[in-house]
């Protein structure tokens, strides 16, 4: 097999990898998941023909996700996860030892069997004893449960099919309640670029529940653009005025793409993009 | 006219933009120009089927190589640009009241005549009264002149074609010769990621030269991946170490990308590149 995947973007641009084998391909109740062997990056999960990540460079998104809460924080014990069916953003969480538990909430069990099957890289999370993996809608279950968290990370597709209702307010409002009191959100937060409706879009609803909102940007190279942004949400803790770096070095911990240095630039948005949220981010200093 | 124009990476990843129209196209002495007119990014300049710039992130790069090193040097009056044909580079540098003349030398005036015709949102600096535009090999120019600059930009396409010498040490001994002894020279530095080998290749380089040198990564959408990083070396003046985010707010000037936080936040590099340059890096304070 030696042909090409391409991903399409608002009809006029597209990027793609070349694939030398189709490993997996089910429709599910909720989507079509498929696993590619590419030529240059290395494994590749794909739902409903996005691309979710590839073995090259999953690190970015999944460091990106986890460390700048984990590190912004100062005492994270339980953290949630919606949706990150591959394992790669539970398996950054529990990188960290202070973690007592992760929930992890993924409605498409296909997903973690395609990766359990093809891409141990991520799946490996999946035997850590302090992961607790419920298959059952993320929607359905923040709406529901009684547990409390420190930190919840929206590890989510577009919002198009099952992901749709995790960019409803309805939804972090239930967030907001099922956090501690110094609680941190982040969520896949779009293109600033070619998303930016989308981006406005959730930061509209965060911006009305949580007293501190900044958007963050990470680069990797198999979401359209390269240039992506998490969406952090506190109740607390500022990503920037309460992060030390110390913490950083302090863990022992060595990334290959988060650092201290990497967590404080994160937050510096490129001129279009501040201008785009524009009264949406938020300090926690309003009187 | 409804097309695909694909730039390929490497025989493994691709990506391209809907074109509606070839405007120009042109086989010079040089390589091929050409510019279309996409769907979705304006007007595009290829040369030799790579991709220069979109009128619609063209912004990105041209703020980035020409306001870090003008807001690093405390008072730069002579800019020389090597390359850059389209003129967006140019254009910026001219943005700062206090540049006294910025000389640019194109070996290919192809380049410039379809930029005047067909992509006036760059090539409208030909008309500005402190640019002394010469139509002729950077290489050699670099090698005679007698003149002196403050500041040089390397504008280039990646070491193919007539672009090859500008990554080698002769012309990297003949950029230290016309530098004042402040001076500061930023370049094209290649991926991090996909193309690492050059951007070792000029680290090599400019670290056996120059008592400053560090890479800084900017992130647009017409290149492959989007990670794009530039060299900055330097003979005095350090650009995290020496830059005051005043000067950026008290020059009035207004950027779609750049701002200060930008600034600083463009040397933080992700683990996996900082790795890569491991002992290439360095900021002037070396015994």
């Amino acid at each position: 097999m030696n042909d090409w995947f391409f991903e399409k973007t608002k009809d006029h641009y597209q990027f793609g990898y070349r694939i030398t084998a189709k490993l997996f391909e089910h429709t599910s109740a909720f989507q079509k998941v498929a696993v590619y062997q590419t030529a240059g990056h290395g494994k590749m999960l794909c739902n409903d023909d996005l691309i979710m990540i590839t073995e090259a460079d999953e690190f970015i998104y999944h460091d990106m996700i986890a460390h700048i809460p984990l590190f912004t924080h100062p005492n994270p014990k339980k953290v949630l996860v919606i949706g990150g069916g591959d394992g790669g953003t539970a398996r950054e969480v529990l990188r960290h030892p202070n973690i007592e538990k992760c929930v992890m909430v993924e409605i498409d069990e296909t997903v973690i069997n395609a990766c359990k099957e093809h891409i141990p890289q991520t799946a490996v999370v999946f035997d850590h004893p302090k992961l607790e993996l419920r298959i059952e809608d993320g929607v359905a279950y923040v709406a529901n449960t009684t547990e409390k968290f420190d930190i919840i990370l929206i590890d989510s597709t577009d919002p198009i099919g099952p992901a749709q209702p995790l960019f409803g307010t309805d939804f972090y409002q239930n967030l907001n309640r099922i956090l501690t009191a110094e609680g941190i959100v982040v969520s896949q937060g779009e293109s600033p670029f070619y998303f930016q409706d989308l981006q406005l879009h959730l930061a509209k609803i965060t911006h009305q529940i949580f007293p501190i909102v900044r958007f963050y940007n990470y680069h990797n190279f198999s979401y359209p653009g390269g240039t992506w942004s998490f969406a952090f949400s506190s109740k607390k803790w500022h990503p920037i005025h309460d992060f030390s770096a110390q913490r950083v070095s302090h863990s022992g911990l060595d990334f290959e793409y988060y650092n201290a240095e990497i967590h404080t630039a994160a937050f510096a948005l490129p001129g279009y993009q501040k201008k785009q949220l524009t009264g949406l981010q938020k300090d926690g200093d309003e009187s």
